[in-house]
């Protein structure tokens, strides 16, 4: 028997099990050498086997503990489709779209599914205020001073301090502060580029690297990416060498939610280098995982400097601080160069209550509540799809972040839906929003990062029912 | 007698009276009805004599009010010369010496001629600190929600409220807030051109926005500008069919220290509307006059919406807050989507206590100390150049803002003067610094916004003394 028919008959029999409630969620399944004894075949055709099984999000592997049956493996939607991207299809977004779903950024009545805000009751709102009035106490400039342009001193000092997952990689040195993560990745961008070059990016595409790749007049190559690996390496290795720089949201994907594994990462970054093409990792979700540990981002396996790591505090502390930073690799003076030039330094107020922050510890404490809260929302909102939605609805499984994507019957244009549901109150982003080419029309992006309340269970009941409507 | 001889007959009759001292500093001028009786002249030759001494600096207008005999009228010193641009020299600027020069920005024991900061003495600090204490305490989110991308309502309002000088010509709906001044200067450059294009500065130019347009792909024209009046309307009449916008600091000059004249703006509106080219007017310094009023900006003669009025709180109240504003007339979508795009919005505390201070007219109150001080140190600033540098240093006359232009002996490089003088702990900006090509190597930028201590007099006579060194 083949090799590769083999795997997939152990894969079987253990769904089998997961299917008829002989193993159920949180079941470890066995070991790698016990299976291997158990089915009498090689190691490596057990792994594969596993790997198919996570791969259907059946089971989950925990770094060191082993393979265990995932809590969606009961679930009963479909992952969604891999994206076959048909660039003949060119027709132009409605660049009225985006102004919409961003015009509700500061409205309180609308439930606001769309943008990656996390709610109020996710922020430590009382011990920022504390910390913002002890610094203005003890600011003896009362923030007028400029910054050095690279940026506040004690914030990358303490941000430098609490990257434990690069291991001592990075140093306050290697830091720049930004305005934010896309500011960052606006930044990276036109440092490793000029005018009509192409950049790599996944697909689905977070909309903001899209919008920024236009504003610099660059083109994006959307690869197809798959809703729990990641951008497809074979598809990526074929444009590497047309591209001038990728763009990846390598954690907690935006808008897919995946983690890509680790084996995937290193080959990225054996791939970038060898063709010397830089890597914007934005990994601004990596510190909100679902597991057991913050996954590695890719800048840990980079030897070359050619990763240029974004991260910032927007997703998880305080957005309209607008703090955010890179570790630019080998870029570095020319990202300190275009900072000098666009904007001459950052505020060094909000950089002092960061750094106060993050040194006391505080923001550790922040991120385990912020983390079990958030995974609370998630399970929340894959119930009320489950629930509402139609069966035929295909749904992410995040492994972390706030994004949850849905596939809907190819007859919903969810653009169609968007006017409808904003004249409800209620803010999602369409698929539409997440390509240059005319797809994902019967997609969309929902944020589960706001407080769960009764509204917000009937809102989306409310979608359901719309898109139910329509079919 | 041909009518351009006779005003300069009267204006060098003038002349003679001041220069033998029988008309004095602060002594009024005829008025022009009596002056045209006088001397048996038409109103218009009375009024070109006129001109003719104030372009010499020996006697200044004060509107309504009259002609004076200026303070500078005894002055030693001559004006700088009109920049005659010679584009065969395309050297390049080291690029190092802009970062040489920003690299002092945050280290105080450097007196800090170079860049335009000003002192701290300068600024409100404990109004702002308690300001900022105010809006923490009442601010709900404590700033961690996000804006509307065009900027802080509250914010928009009290400037446009505080704008008396555009006689409500603008409204809130009109502004967006950008993160200072640089940053809305770069904005407009990208709304208005794409790569390649052309844009129209001064000569000499401030240097932020020659790194601004380089750094944007598109092409400075420097247009020959007089120390008096302002950038040559002939040479930018003759280069507009070819360029994209003009980027001008059209009162008090940085680096010139100029006040263009009303007429010359009303000029420069209609050139620029009759050829459909967009003005980038940089007014930081608009409310730093020494003279009667605030000068009406070009802003305030635009009809077409071609002027995109940039301004901030950069310069009197906060360098480090990077609070600036524009009003972009027709490009004003434009800026929103590129702000969106870049770093999606403001940091939103800074902003309520900018509105704070303008709301309760704390603004006002401390401009006009801080107008004083500031001709204060210009007086100066001026005596110890008149003191201790050659008597063949040329000198600008700002009539206000921050800085003081000097044209040294020919022999005299001040990029090779720089080095010896940041060793003193001096720093001052190269006159290289302002242009692409290869000039003003004998020129340099005094910034005299500082507190005027023992330690700075004895840092003029230094440069003083190393200037005469190499003579």
């Amino acid at each position: 028997m083949a090799k590769d028919i083999l795997y997939l008959k152990i894969a079987k029999a253990v769904a089998k099990q997961i299917q008829s409630g002989t193993l159920q969620f949180g079941d470890r399944l066995p070991s790698l050498r016990s299976a291997q004894k158990l089915y009498n075949v090689s190691l490596n055709t057990v792994k594969q086997a596993y790997m198919e099984l996570e791969s259907l999000s059946l089971v989950e592997s925990k770094p060191k503990f082993g393979y265990f049956v995932s809590q969606t493996s009961q679930r009963k939607l479909a992952l969604p489709s891999i994206s076959t991207i048909n660039i003949s299809e060119k027709e132009k977004m409605d660049e009225d779209l985006l102004k919409k779903v961003f015009d509700t950024i500061s409205k309180p009545d609308i439930t606001q599914f769309a943008l990656g805000i996390p709610g109020d009751n996710f922020l430590p709102l009382a011990k920022m205020k504390k910390s913002i009035i002890n610094v203005a106490k003890n600011k003896k400039d009362s923030g007028t001073a400029y910054e050095p342009v690279q940026g506040n001193e004690h914030l990358r000092r303490e941000i430098a301090k609490w990257t434990l997952v690069l291991e001592g990689k990075i140093t306050e040195d290697d830091l720049v502060i930004t305005s934010g993560a896309m500011n960052a990745i606006y930044n990276c961008l036109m440092a490793v580029t000029k005018p009509g070059d192409s950049v790599a990016v996944e697909s689905p595409v977070y909309f903001g690297i899209l919008q920024a790749i236009q504003l610099l007049g660059l083109k994006a190559v959307e690869i197809p990416t798959h809703p729990v690996y990641g951008v497809d390496l074979d598809a990526l290795k074929k444009v590497l060498p047309t591209i001038s720089a990728c763009c990846f949201v390598t954690d907690f994907n935006n808008p897919l939610g995946f983690q890509m594994p680790d084996e995937n990462k290193k080959e990225l970054v054996r791939l970038i280098t060898e063709f010397n093409v830089p890597l914007i990792e934005d990994d601004i979700y990596g510190n909100v995982y679902f597991g057991s540990e913050r996954p590695k981002p890719c800048k840990y396996y980079d030897e070359a400097g050619l990763v240029m790591w974004v991260n910032s505090v927007t997703k998880v502390l305080a957005p309209g601080y607008r703090i955010g930073w890179v570790a630019p690799g080998k870029f570095k003076d020319k990202i300190i160069r275009q900072k000098l030039i666009q904007t001459v330094c950052s505020p060094s107020f909000y950089s002092d209550v960061i750094a106060d922050f993050l040194e006391h510890g505080r923001y550790d404490h922040h991120l385990k509540s912020f983390r079990q809260k958030l995974y609370g929302n998630y399970l929340q909102i894959q119930r009320a799809i489950n629930t509402y939605f139609p069966d035929n609805t295909k749904m992410s499984e995040p492994k972390g972040g706030f994004m949850l994507w849905l596939e809907l019957d190819k007859k919903i244009c969810t653009e169609e839906l968007y006017n409808e549901a904003l004249s409800r109150k209620i803010n999602f982003a369409p698929g539409r929003m997440f390509s240059q080419h005319n797809q994902f029309q019967n997609c969309m992006r929902l944020n589960y990062a706001l407080e769960w309340t009764d509204r917000v269970e009937s809102d989306i009941e409310t979608l359901g029912k719309m898109i139910k409507n329509r079919m």
